[in-house]
């Protein structure tokens, strides 16, 4: 551990106009080069290093964050009051920063259960998906009763019985974009490699058929997939009977895999940023960057999502794309949401929540910039739907909301095995079939919040190198992948965070 | 018991040229009036009654459901391949058929806990409400662990702990219709008699902000409601503890209520349909309306929702508005929802489901008219925005998607204290804190998924009356309201029920 540094402050980039708090400086307090805090600054939020004059750009991270909307004196604290949103240049430059990285020095593995399809889990659970909201209640009552009778005590290699339960399902358009969305989510949990079997529950009349799901053979009845619905089934204590002799099958299916041996490269890491705060950006989203180039050199697969949040920075990752039609992809994905905000009656600007600006966020594009760094600096392989199945090895990219739990879901539908998650306010939440690393950006929040989160990123401010700690982060990774429970597995979270994304009128 | 009618099919109204099949109805079957079935044609599915030309109207319950799109021979099966939509006459007629019922003979009365508020609960629940998906798993541990430490014990007088947990309040603009809907779904559900106390969770970070409900005065901290955020509190057990301990205190409080005579004027019904068949017009929705006007008789509030199921049929509703601006503020709603509809891409025809069409549903014309016949024939008092609180006697009208536990959240929010759900597919589902009352469209459905059912209108079809099924609902409800569990709430339905309606893009 080295000592903290002696300045209340942290200028990213020589560039930057202005330096980040690193705890609450009192007006008066002395800043590095003679400046003076000429009010307080709340920890996280910004200081002006020089005068900014109206109309000027501000700088963090090199990189331009807005403009100012009046007159900032050096010393000032820079937030909303003083920071707008300017027009800002997009010079895509598909490719021109897309350089390999290199190979990794040693291969890194962990143990997982090798699925048919070639895919490999790091849980191996029994899901109990369900096609609509109607049948939530009866796929939980299904999942209790096989608790209370034991029923997983023979097959011990069986994680637990998971209900996958939401709020849709019926009530919307039975074609179109919502209805595809919902049905690549289903279809991806399905083939989601943490579950050994599924058992798929449906009431029968609702819009999301599972006979669809069924007939266009994206998922098939087999040893490891079964279907029903409540209405075939004859009512309640019928299907929960029907149910249970089922998952007796299933589990026994499930219960034959065994953690054996499996490359890094078998990792999907989903990677998501909620409760940001002015210390993200800076501390865990850069170290998860780094665990993320770590697992691309292994030739796993890293996804970064939250198109919303990306608003802005999109720029950053064109320049990354192998080639400019991976690049076209990221921005049609954009020129869709801005179509799907305005229509809507929304603005992308809105996103930094309430905590985010209490924390020190000011602007879209600076949220976007902290939210971009988790990417690390591997080329942009691919671009995905939510949802849809990753193909490819590499750093991708799969279009979601920012939402926390809507875009894990969706991670979680295009294949992901492994959450990392950095949070500065501090998010509880777990996202079952699917481990979650917690990753705190700041060393008060690890320590409040000490149950809650995996990793402390705050040491980053106390001179611990970024890479160090995406290192530790790798290593972590490939511990939970072996079996290692995360904190918020340990505690039992994840029981009502799948929330698929909702897009559509609800009828 | 009467026996069944000879007649395979039944004729609603004397004007119609088609009749509904009472049980499947193999081809060459002898048919009233010497027709003779051309086709199968399924039970609850249309037969043509004469021979209809295209462009002919085709009339049920006396009114015109669709226009023919082809040639339909008497004896034909009528359904999607030869009836549509088409251009449907809209007199508005405003207030022409507003006629107040009789008052009712003799006072009717339940028991129910009186409360501060002056309404009346039919249960005392302890509320855990959550602002956000991200509260939600803290939410329900606070509520297992009260289960597991016994804390209800010592308060024989409260009914049980109710975590309500959704998918939304991040990821969300701050302003605009969709954050003003689920703001009235949370305040509605904080006011709901049937809660005798209530904790609020939230996460800190999130859009919906509780400070934002307590603010704005609309929650207030009390003996009656707390509340509380997992950042603010230090991270999951620190909050499971505290959660624990305010718990005491409010069942404490909620532990005073017990139940007392109380008119059944003080009864706010929430009226469902869900999973309709070709009966739900004919047997339980007539009932229901039966029932409906009986409590209105009373005194009472019988609450019509789901707009976009009485598409089609709205002015059977604004001939019967007690004003012509009541009758306005309806056809305001279906304008909203033309352009709700539009925005996003879909259409108002697209209502009927893939089960509703299955069992003889064929336009969303035909299917309003059916779902109107809920309402009864009372006048019109008063049209709500979903979650609004109703605050007028009689029947009203509460806007809301078809969708079942959306329309019944909203229902909740704006203060029903019980709700009675007609079904002819067969739907399972509850929706705690409020007990909900499922009527069955058929007494195969009734026999089938009997455990399910409360009520069997079958027997309609075999000779029963409309009013004496619709007084044998009404005396159901007084006895369900009194504290005789209904099905669904002795299976332990309405976990995961709660779906505010959400507007607007997630992000
Ligand atoms: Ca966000
Ligand atoms: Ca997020
Ligand atoms: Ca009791
Ligand atoms: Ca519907
Ligand atoms: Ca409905």
């Amino acid at each position: 551990m080295t000592s903290a540094p002696a300045s209340p402050v942290l200028r990213l980039n020589s560039r930057d106009n202005v330096a980040v708090a690193l705890r609450d400086v009192p007006s008066g307090t002395a800043l590095p080069d003679g400046l003076t805090a000429g009010e307080g600054i709340p920890s996280g939020h910004k200081v002006a290093l020089v005068p900014i004059a109206p109309g000027e750009p501000v700088l963090k991270y090199g990189q331009i964050i807005g403009v100012a909307t009046a007159e900032i004196p050096a010393g000032a604290h820079v937030h909303v009051q003083n920071l707008g949103m300017g027009d800002h240049d997009r010079d895509y430059a598909f490719g021109a920063a897309a350089t390999p990285l290199p190979e990794a020095g040693a291969p890194a593995s962990f143990r997982g259960f090798h699925r048919p399809s070639g895919r490999v889990g790091t849980r191996n659970y029994i899901g109990i998906l369900t096609s609509v909201n109607c049948s939530g209640s009866v796929a939980r009552f299904i999942a209790r009763e096989a608790e209370r009778s034991g029923l997983l005590d023979a097959f011990p290699n069986v994680d637990g019985i998971v209900p996958i339960v939401h709020g849709t399902g019926c009530g919307m358009s039975g074609k179109g974009e919502g209805y595809q969305t919902l049905f690549r989510t289903l279809a991806g949990y399905g083939h989601n490699p943490n579950f050994g079997a599924i058992l798929m529950v449906g009431l029968g009349c609702e819009v999301m058929q599972i006979s669809d799901l069924v007939d266009r053979q994206v998922l098939k009845d087999s040893a490891r997939f079964r279907y029903m619905t409540i209405q075939g089934s004859g009512g309640t204590p019928a299907s929960i009977e029907r149910g249970l002799a089922v998952l007796r099958e299933l589990a026994a299916e499930a219960d034959k895999a065994v953690r054996e041996e499996a490359p890094a490269s078998a990792l999907v890491l989903g990677m998501q940023c909620g409760g940001s705060d002015g210390y993200s950006g800076i501390t865990a989203n850069p170290a998860l960057g780094h665990a993320s180039d770590l697992l691309v050199r292994q030739g796993g697969i890293s996804i970064l999502s939250e198109t919303s949040e990306i608003y802005g920075a999109e720029h950053l990752l064109t320049r990354r794309a192998v080639d400019e039609p991976t690049g076209r992809k990221l921005i049609d994905l954009i020129d869709w949401w801005e179509d799907y905000t305005a229509r809507n009656f929304g603005e992308m600007d809105n996103n930094p929540s309430p905590g985010n600006k209490r924390g020190g966020l000011t602007t879209i594009l600076e949220k976007s910039l902290g939210a971009v760094a988790k990417g690390g600096t591997a080329p942009l392989a691919g671009v995905y739907k939510y949802g849809e199945p990753i193909d490819r090895p590499g750093f991708v990219f799969m279009d979601s909301p920012g939402y926390d739990p809507c875009s894990v879901t969706g991670q979680t539908a295009s294949g992901a095995n492994l959450i990392a998650f950095t949070t500065g306010r501090g998010s509880v939440s777990g996202y079952q079939p699917v481990p979650c690393i917690k990753i705190a950006s700041n060393s008060e929040l690890f320590r409040r919040m000490e149950p809650d989160m995996d990793v402390d990123c705050g040491t980053i401010l106390a001179g611990e190198t970024i890479e160090g700690k995406g290192q530790e982060i790798f290593d972590l990774m490939l511990r939970i992948a072996s079996g290692e429970e995360s904190k918020s597995e340990a505690q039992g979270f994840g029981e009502v965070e799948f929330v698929p994304w909702q897009i559509g009128a609800v009828m």
